[in-house]
């Protein structure tokens, strides 16, 4: 719906084009469903389905575009399409009862990671860091050398609490182009996507307040909420349209909620995002309570085709959209750099910020500023998303491959998780103890519900390909496929 | 008490140097009580004073610093000693009853000197930031060129929640140099001594909880425990000998307290430091309930002689103090670096740091960690401690000078910052927003309480000192004056 949105305008065409594509991606569709291309077979290409069926290139391209959307076809760059078979929603369907949050330990986590992490051979999968090569570090340096030479250390900077100017005028303008009208002294820059979430839930709800959370979640927000004494109520959100909004509905009629958490693009791990009508309901929703709607928009600079979707905040002007960004994904973690639009609950942000912290380092602030500035940020992410394309469709691909049979994979259209679903049998806690004894890490789904559900899920960082993760994913897969024997 | 102690030991001398010294303020002393030095007046230079009572320049040396401590005798280098009249303590005698938090509001704060800040020819007195020339500006630039020619910039960053091992570690030989023995990884990294404040907090009491906290205080730790839903009650904290032992014992004896917070050395804004044989019986007093306590060590490494004292955390061998560190007034502001050693409550810290922003920025601690070990930072603390101990003198005899008779002034051995009682009739708000108005910038006494004690004390960034400072005390003066004739 997203990409199909995306593909008509950039590409002009009417109605017509847009019957037409409809009705080849149903013709695609009956196909596999009647097994003339079962799940895993490769498709025609685009130019054998264009000929085949007498329409343009881009009906086409638009027709498995909305496949891809509905989770019926892996694109993967110069292999082609492949057919995959339809799956079952992974979240709970229903919201469940009021429950405080349970304290994931991430910390345990990353620290278990990071053991692994240190040993030789080993293909990290756990967590979501981008390598090296997805990251533009001599842009970075150059931008860092050029703020040193030209004005040294800056140091006069407990005034500056929001940040400094620079970098707020450069986020607030990224965000006018996709959308959002934003004043840059909106614009709080924080340490991180993780702080501008504990910022957003100080400043939105009070200590035994409860907050709607999508269930899976990022395990760093289901800390916070631990950490900052509040309950919290799960709200399933799918991997192909985001959060449910009506399970949140029901949510809202049933108990007092403060705050409501959501990821509407690329969300970690499950790997959907909010179709356009459903974010104006959402948005209506959420606004007719009086309450805040926290959008972590971490991955919203890392499309799969470059194209940055317009986040929720551009289509709310009624300040209850609290958009939380970051420049971890796109940049790097160890900059710490993210920011903060709180919407209506600006001044209480600005104040838990000063308490927390007082302001965010300056020198990183004023390199990435320069790198926004002189468009290097915007070449760096269109020459990053193909190889982040390809790199997360030959993950999938391989667990389809090598999983047994019955396990089904996200095809998020960004960010770099892909959210596996083990089939019957098969315990993700016990995978991953197995996995780190073959010196592979990987995230258990436990590590993204409170109430520690996912039994059967793992999460796998999908922004590396390269021969040692090609044999740790088979090797998972083998893992995968022993635990099930065994326990039959 | 201290520095005598200090002096002491440097300069070996045993107890007959001791009475002799002893002798000799105590003769001192009997001048002023009965006017042979009236209060403002000059003291005999170090060595008509040895000639004179036929003792040793060391003697001299000690007795007048003995009087220093005392709060009787100003040093003011390149122009002798003053005598001071005796001032009454300005903390609360009596500990108060429990309270909330009141919000502070710093924000505004900052903001106001910020707004005055931006206007030409401020004279900004309210904000305790080192000027640049108290700060090694060239070697951290250099020290950020090292790492970024060598390494380029960080990124791989996630994983090292508790800091760079690097910097953990030369903070933790730097402890230990300080008497206190931490191992590296007890070392948290964090931005500024701020949120070293706020992750103590979180992590010794949760919210409703109350704590018992110095009084003055600093205005960002009296935010982070209204921020953080937390009740307090306040624990006098003189200008010479820091927070009452006595006053928390009946405190702890009153309420039920969850964590007490005191600066041992230098404390902002009175000025004081806990003696040796009171920090004993404090951290014993502390550790008996099982508690802990919190010593905000940001001044720390600004001894006026240039000698670190020994940190709180050297004499506790149980985990009872939680330490908290700063670069922020020796290195820049701007850089947000501080830490944290949490003592018994350190697992609790690192899960609150990892719900709060995961980590801190990679750059800026290897640039600091590269002048640590190098030494670099201790020649800039050599170098900075004189140039801070004269302008500290000057601000102090700038203010006994030009304000109305009965203004008294605290004369601490570290540190930045001046307290300022006023004389009766003289409100501390009316003179700030009067100062305002003549483009001087100082900070209101009622910053500094959650009850917003301290209407007739204001506190005066002493850091700095050219013309337009001299001539800013000046006119505060004359406006104090002018207040106070006014209101008779």
């Amino acid at each position: 719906m997203h990409a199909m949105a995306r593909e008509t305008t950039r590409h002009g065409s009417g109605q017509a084009d847009g019957l037409r594509y409809r009705r080849l991606a149903e013709a695609l569709r009956a196909g596999m469903r009647v097994g003339t291309f079962p799940a895993g077979s490769r498709l025609p290409s685009l130019r054998a389905l264009a000929a085949g069926h007498g329409v343009g290139m881009n009906t086409a391209i638009a027709a498995y575009r909305a496949l891809a959307a509905e989770g019926l076809v892996l694109a993967l760059p110069r292999s082609g399409f492949r057919a995959v078979a339809p799956r079952a929603d992974p979240a709970p369907r229903t919201p469940e009862a009021l429950e405080a949050a349970a304290p994931v330990d991430m910390g345990e986590f990353l620290a278990r990671s990071r053991r692994l992490h240190e040993l030789p051979g080993v293909a990290n999968l756990a967590v979501a860091v981008p390598p090296a090569d997805l990251l533009p570090l001599r842009d970075l340096r150059r931008a860092h050398l050029r703020i040193l030479r030209a004005h040294g250390v800056p140091w006069d900077g407990y005034e500056a609490v929001g940040g400094c100017a620079e970098l707020r005028l450069a986020i607030a303008q990224r965000l006018a182009r996709a959308g959002a009208a934003v004043a840059s002294d909106e614009v709080v820059v924080t340490n991180g996507a993780q702080e501008g979430l504990h910022l957003a839930l100080s400043a939105t709800s009070a200590p035994g307040a409860c907050v709607a959370v999508e269930s899976p979640a990022y395990p760093g927000l289901i800390q916070a909420i631990g950490a900052l004494g509040l309950t919290c109520v799960e709200i399933p959100s799918s991997s192909t349209t985001g959060m449910s909004v009506e399970a949140l509905r029901l949510a809202l009629d049933d108990h007092r909620i403060s705050a409501v958490l959501c990821t509407a693009t690329y969300s970690n791990p499950a790997g959907g995002s909010i179709p356009a009508p459903a974010r104006l309901e959402l948005i209506s929703l959420v606004r007719e309570r009086g309450i805040a709607l926290i959008d972590d928009d971490t991955y919203g600079d890392c499309a799969h085709d470059g194209a940055r979707p317009r986040p929720l905040l551009a289509d709310d002007r009624s300040g209850t959209v609290v958009h939380v960004g970051s420049f971890s994904k796109s940049l790097s973690p160890a900059l710490r750099l993210g920011f903060l639009c709180a919407g209506r609950w600006r001044a209480r942000a600005e104040a838990a910020k000063i308490a927390m912290n007082i302001g965010t380092a300056a020198l990183p602030q004023l390199a990435v500023a320069g790198l926004l500035s002189s468009g290097d940020y915007d070449r760096h992410l269109q020459r990053a998303a193909p190889l982040l394309r390809e790199r997360m469709g030959r993950c999938a691909e391989a667990v389809l491959r090598g999983f047994p049979a019955g396990t089904r994979v996200s095809r998020p259209q960004g960010g770099m998780v892909l959210w596996v679903e083990l089939p019957a049998g098969v315990d993700a806690e016990l995978l991953c103890q197995d996995g780190a004894r073959a010196r592979i890490a990987i995230a258990p789904g436990t590590l993204f519900s409170p109430r520690r559900r996912y039994r059967r899920h793992v999460r796998l960082c999908g922004a590396r390909w390269d021969a040692r993760i090609a044999e740790a994913i088979a090797h998972l897969g083998r893992l995968a496929a022993h635990q099930r024997a065994r326990r039959r």
